[in-house]
């Protein structure tokens, strides 16, 4: 793994937009689904998944998901259950109540907090499941009070007919109310326009291929959707008292998932970063994922040797990493100055992955530099809040002549008229009829 | 003014995306002012404000702000300080505390919530100035705690040079810490990418023309920017109790803003709907904005009849408008079924210029029908959330071997991996090295 000076390292940012080929496919098939609801589903399930179904397959059914129950093994299910509870308990402390501030002149203001109705969660079906990316969609939005949550998810699994049982139970466990076979861009049109089978929801989230990212955009502002995320990023802050091999095992864990992830050791410690390096080479050699791994250590991975833990963070805070493990002599001392990071892991214990599965913040975190001004999937991101406000007579006999003077500042008399129309019928203004 | 069957009703949304030459041209702004910094930024000026500045002259100093003071009469300062405080104290509820959640193991979970470092307020530079709309964007930004609030707006006013002395004092009170006199595209490129005398900020909030919004939109990413907002839209809920006067004058106050706006009543009282229709022919006949809301009511306006005010409800749900008035028998027992509405007005005296201008509520609302899932801007907007995961090594050694089947079951053996070492060297796990 190769070590560079932090004068010549620049994290490399890739985002996919996607063809105009393939903008244009997606938007064939949304004008699709809009015009035709089910059968356009049915026929681009046919031509893109390879499997005939009929409308009344589309929705699996309370016996198919009893069925997956008897397909994964007792230890999944009770791992499953115990990370949904850490999940859960995590999340129950983001809730927040409505509130009112009630006024002595007898005016009342508030925020009214609501969950949305109903929800989309896309589910991709590819050749791996995972069940963890389904608790951390759904979870936040049943504990906001979401009471429609809907799962989408392709009808064939890595080409074999069929949706993963891993995923299903993990749908269940987690509070799904609905789950449709159906995928692509077409099952996103479906969730924000709705068929006949498929009521059209609020909000869409969940990662997808690039066909999925595009539709989401392009039915954004008709419905909500997530953030599109980029590959994956961890940043490891260290000096000369952490463990060379967790250190490389960490950055190891994150370059798995994508030849494009990117797994960056920033180091006080020359002798940690040499040893990291020999670690990274030789935990490599025999990983089942070397080759993706290797792709992404080689072409986005870095080790930065920098004079302190000091100009480390400044490095840090330059870089919002999406991951930050800190693994310093006094990693609690470090927390505050830390500016940008979606998730901050601390001490030689709290390894990604803890947080990846179990631990019970979010894996769904801000990558591509953006957790400088957004936030890890939280409980805020399924409710919606309105502003209440109830004006007493007092209180707008007592302040209606000010509103009435910025209102005409703004040459918007007819804002003005607004109050005074009232204060007029209510006897304390003279003057003539508006 | 039009009354309608509901059934007959739709509401006319447009948003616009703007042409391709105007993309274009947006575009080329910005590459502009990314590779020549300041220097395009005066040039820019130049052409689209003939305006000539030198690059000292495009920060507003101190003795400009001063100057401003000298210029608006006391009582517009009195207002707009009543103003100020009614959002700070109502925004200030809004404001949350970073938690953490100890664990009898040892471990730490929690959320960092931290203000944005820095951020942009675009301010146009209309014949209208809109002091409240500085406030409304300033004033939550403030109370996150945003360190560097930096205000851009045009040179010139309704092709004066200058800039609007009460937009200048409201910035002032509101909290903004730099004003910069540069307008449109360019403006938006500066904030996003910095210049030599400008640095850049992580979100761009604030209203402007097709160009600012396009802008906007080609940095977003980039930088954090915030929704794009529709023509304004009220809905008023009213039954046989409203004054016809009231109804009629709120309306028209919506109706003024833009010929775009839309103004819409519901109500259970077809001798309500005969007043009120007449009382904005009325008013209109002597308001001075009278073409535009006249444009406004002829093709976005309506009134509605409804068989009940639960009929009613069911089509505000539908509707989501930006501001909701109710001005029924008892409000306060209809607004628990209103489950999508951006602001909520109650009662006779809760007339929305109250909420425009000085309640203390946020008047940048949704419109477009997407208060169904967002929310008026408040403190949230300002602030990032990072997630803390301090695991002990107790709390690794209880849980690694769930985290670790988790892990396989995603065929990610890396991530297993990463745990395995850590037992390992810890001592609870036996096997070869990893």
């Amino acid at each position: 793994m190769r070590i560079v000076a932090a004068s010549e390292f620049e994290l490399k940012r890739e985002v996919e937009y996607g063809s105009p080929e393939q903008n244009e496919a997606v938007r064939k098939i949304i004008t699709a689904v809009r015009a035709e609801g089910d059968e356009a589903l049915l026929k681009l399930t046919q031509d893109f998944d390879r499997v005939s179904l009929n409308r009344g397959q589309l929705r699996v059914t309370q016996e198919e998901l009893q069925a997956a129950y008897g397909q994964v093994e007792p230890s999944f299910l009770s791992a499953i259950r115990q990370a949904a509870d850490n999940i859960r308990v995590f999340h129950q402390k983001q809730k927040r109540n409505s509130w009112m501030d009630l006024q002595p002149d007898g005016s009342l203001l508030g925020q009214v907090v609501r969950p949305l109705k109903r929800v989309g969660v896309y589910v991709p079906g590819g050749k791996a499941a995972y069940p963890s990316s389904v608790l951390m969609n759904v979870i936040p939005a049943q504990v906001a009070g979401v009471p429609e949550i809907v799962m989408v998810t392709p009808p064939a699994t890595g080409g074999k007919e069929g949706i993963n049982p891993y995923t299903l139970v993990a749908a269940a466990e987690a509070g799904v109310t609905e789950i449709y076979r159906v995928g692509g861009a077409q099952a996103v049109a479906a969730l924000a326009y709705g068929t006949e089978s498929i009521a059209p929801v609020d909000k869409i989230c969940g990662p997808g291929n690039i066909y999925v990212a595009l539709a989401k955009r392009e039915v954004y502002g008709d419905v909500d959707i997530d953030s599109i995320a980029g590959p994956s990023e961890i940043v490891v802050l260290a000096d000369d008292s952490a463990n060379a091999a967790y250190v490389a095992a960490d950055l190891l864990s994150q370059a798995e998932h994508d030849e494009m992830a990117s797994a960056i050791l920033i180091t006080s410690s020359a002798s940690l970063a040499e040893a990291a390096a020999a670690e990274v080479d030789r935990q490599l050699a025999n990983l089942p994922r070397q080759e993706i791994a290797a792709a992404s250590i080689q072409n986005y991975g870095a080790i930065i040797v920098v004079d302190s833990v000091a100009e480390g963070i400044g490095l840090v805070n330059r870089l919002a990493p999406e991951h930050l493990e800190i693994m310093v002599q006094e990693p609690m001392a470090v927390v505050g100055m830390i500016e940008n990071a979606g998730a901050i892991f601390l001490g030689p214990y709290s390894s990604e992955p803890v947080g990846d599965y179990f631990a019970g913040p979010n894996h769904i975190i801000p990558t591509n530099g953006t957790a400088r001004f957004s936030s890890p999937v939280d409980v805020d991101d399924f409710i919606k809040k309105s502003s209440l406000i109830y004006y007493s007579k007092e209180a707008l006999l007592q302040n209606g002549s000010t509103i009435m003077e910025l209102a005409r500042h703004e040459g918007l008399e007819g804002h003005a008229r607004a109050i005074q129309v009232r204060l007029e019928q209510e006897g304390t203004l003279e003057g003539d009829q508006s």
